[in-house]
Parts: C-alpha cells; sequence; structure tokens
C-alpha cells in the first residue's frame, strides 16, 4: 500500500454533481424506486486502501476469479482540503475552513446504473491517486473559471468546467459539514463530469485543472 | 472526536446479511430497479468521524436546522478484527486471517428505503462505538453458536443468531478481500439483525455476544 501523506483519514467524493448529467438523467429519475431527482448530494467514500499518488501506476483490476476486468474508466475533481474542524458551518462562511486544493483522480469500474452504491467499482486498491500538491487557498481566486481536464496519452478526453457544477464547493462544504465533522486534511472531490473517461491498459492518464496542478498515472497491466 | 485506538483506518459493515430479513424483502427486490435481491454483500462504511467507544455518550443527532431528530435507532454487530493483510483469500483460509473479535454498534437514523445509499443516516459523529476489547480468535469456537444482544435500559429488544446469518464470516472474508485489500487493525461488522431497535434520549444501550463482551452507551439529549 502507498501512503499518501497529503490525505488525513477521509476522502469523500461527491457523485452526480454535473449539472448537463443531471439533465440527461431526467427520465431516469422519474422512474422507481425514487420517481424524482436525488434532494441531497449523493457521496461515496474511496477508503485507504485506494488512496494513491503522483507518478503511480494504476494496478488494472481483476475480477473475482482473478482474471483481468474488461474495461475501466477514470474521472478526476478539484479536492478541498480541509483546514480546520468544520461542523455545521454556513455557505457564506465555508471556504474559510478550506486549507487548500488538490486533484483527485478516481479510477473505477465502469457504473451499470446509478442506484445501487458501487462499493465493489469504487474502492479498487490504488485507484485514487491525490496530488501532487496542495495549493494555497489564497492562489485561486475564482473556483468557477476552473476546468478540470483529462488527457489520456497526450490527447484530450474530457472537460469539465467547474461553473457547470449542480452544487458550489462552498454548498457542497457546508452541506457535508451539516451531515458529518470534517477534520483538518480529509479531502472531498466535489464533482465529476458525468462521461467518465474509458482508459485501457499501459495508458498515461493526466488529470489537471490550472493553477492546482497535474496529476500523471499510467495504466498498469499492459 | 474520541480516538478508538482499536480500529485502524476502516471500518466495514455488511447489511442486508440477515436470512429472515432477505425473505422478508423478497417482494420489494422484484420490483424496478433491480428485479432480483443483491447478488454481492451490500456494504456500507463508517468512517473515522463515527467512530466512538464503550461508555460514551450517543449525541442525538440533528437534523440540517439543528433541531434534534425524531427518532435514531441502533444495530449491532460481531466485528471482525483483521489480523494481517488480507487479499483474496479463499473461504477455506479466510479466519486464518482474524487477529480477533469485538462488537459494533452502529447508531443512526431510521431508513426510508434500501436502495439509496444512506450516507447521511449512517455517518453520524459518534455513532460507531467498537470494544470494548478485543478478544483473541482461539477463544471463540463455534461463530455459529454466537447470539447478539441488544437491550435498551436492561430490557431485551433484539436477538440476533449468526446462525441467522445469510453469508458467513469466513464468506464474507474472502469476498471483500476479493473487492479491496485490508490490513491489520481493520473492522468488519458482519451482520446487524434486519429490524433496528428504536431508541430514546437518555436510554441505556448494551450491545453484547456472551464470550466476546458487551458494549454500553448511553443516548444524549435528555
Amino acid at each position: 500500500m502507498i501512503a499518501n501523506t497529503l490525505v488525513k483519514s477521509k476522502l469523500v467524493c461527491v457523485a452526480l454533481n454535473d449539472k448537463h448529467q443531471l439533465t440527461a438523467l431526467q427520465d431516469t429519475f422519474k422512474k422507481d424506486p425514487y420517481k424524482k431527482p436525488p434532494t441531497q448530494p449523493v457521496l461515496y467514500y474511496k477508503p485507504r486502501n485506494t488512496w494513491n499518488v503522483d507518478g503511480a501506476e494504476i494496478e488494472w483490476a481483476k475480477d473475482f476469479d482473478g482474471q483481468d476486468v474488461a474495461s475501466m474508466v477514470v474521472g478526476a475533481s478539484l479536492g478541498i482540503v480541509i483546514g480546520q474542524e468544520t461542523c455545521r458551518v454556513s455557505v457564506e462562511n465555508a471556504l474559510d475552513f478550506v486549507g487548500g486544493y488538490t486533484l483527485v483522480a478516481d479510477y473505477s469500474l465502469p457504473e451499470k446504473n446509478y442506484y445501487r452504491p458501487d462499493i465493489k467499482g469504487k474502492c479498487l486498491d490504488g485507484s485514487a491517486p491525490v496530488g501532487p500538491n496542495i495549493i494555497s487557498r489564497s492562489t485561486l481566486e475564482n473556483l468557477d473559471d476552473l476546468q478540470v481536464v483529462i488527457k489520456v496519452n497526450g490527447e484530450r478526453k474530457s472537460l469539465f468546467a467547474l461553473a457547470d457544477m449542480e452544487r458550489s464547493v462552498a454548498e457542497l462544504i457546508s452541506i457535508i459539514s451539516h451531515i458529518m465533522t470534517l477534520q483538518p486534511g480529509e479531502v472531498i472531490a466535489v464533482g465529476f463530469a458525468g462521461d467518465r473517461v474509458p482508459v485501457g491498459k499501459g495508458d498515461t492518464v493526466e488529470a489537471s485543472i490550472e493553477g492546482v496542478g497535474t496529476l500523471t498515472n499510467t495504466l498498469g497491466g499492459a
């Protein structure tokens, strides 16, 4: 297990925070069992066994029988690094509790549906590189201007503007801090493009945000 | 935040592992969106902010506006403490990777349905006491003989026989170790009675397994 010294104790990811994805899913939301879109942020954890670092090789996932899986996907997000204990803070004050910013990549199995908590596909060993560094809060003026770019083997495959997030960074920190108390060093991945990017064995993936940094990882199994 | 020194890095809970509950849910399973029962164990995490200890007062949960919630429930489970790195082990060898046994209680908001990952209700601060001690593996001969008992204010409210688990401890360790590598000190709560026990402000809750121990906690808010 590779130690990621940037993350302390918790990496929370926000799913379904891409406005365009939510629009595309409207018909699905109307069906059973919910009959309406989620009213709260949909969260999932990337547990400690998933944490990884810039430059590391990402293990190609295996199925239950030890055979290589057919396909993997990657998403990337701005990572909010909590700077101080954060409990039930208002949207107005939420950004005061940010210690800094980083990048989170999330390698996973493709999801078959959006309903069931996909623990199996989301907690692959070493599937969540975080880094390469933590950028001071004061260096980023307007988060809405940021774009998360994913390149595979040098070619751009995804661009996600933070302005297209259904809930803003400040809103998410406020809401999550009402659900659980956050501690310094905990990281929130605030939003991924709705369409994850397919990757193959041996691919080199660069996830980047201008002014925050670039996470570069290579897929294993080649 | 109260440090629980028994748990290292991860507390994984297995939901829907009570045979009687699964039987009762058969009609629900046939409906959209799944149309069949879960084919894999349904897992959820209790993150670090939830970890708590024997004897601690459990905070009465508040809603988003800071008002006390109307109701809370508790479940209890045998806790498997992992003894060594556990990756893709067979059912036959799984128990060799157990370091010891303990108790896990899980205080939460009542669940409205079983579909959505109920992060909000499951990750209340301090809602997962673990302990009071770790019992050596060799002291428990037959796990199927164990019963998890929950008493509220001295009155027995729930009894769950481990023989009624859909998947055994060895099966769960094997399956989970194929999903993620487990590390020493990580804890798996293997199964809860399908019906959680309602609790009120000021109640004293004892969760116990004979030969493993008793976790005693009092609800706050009284």
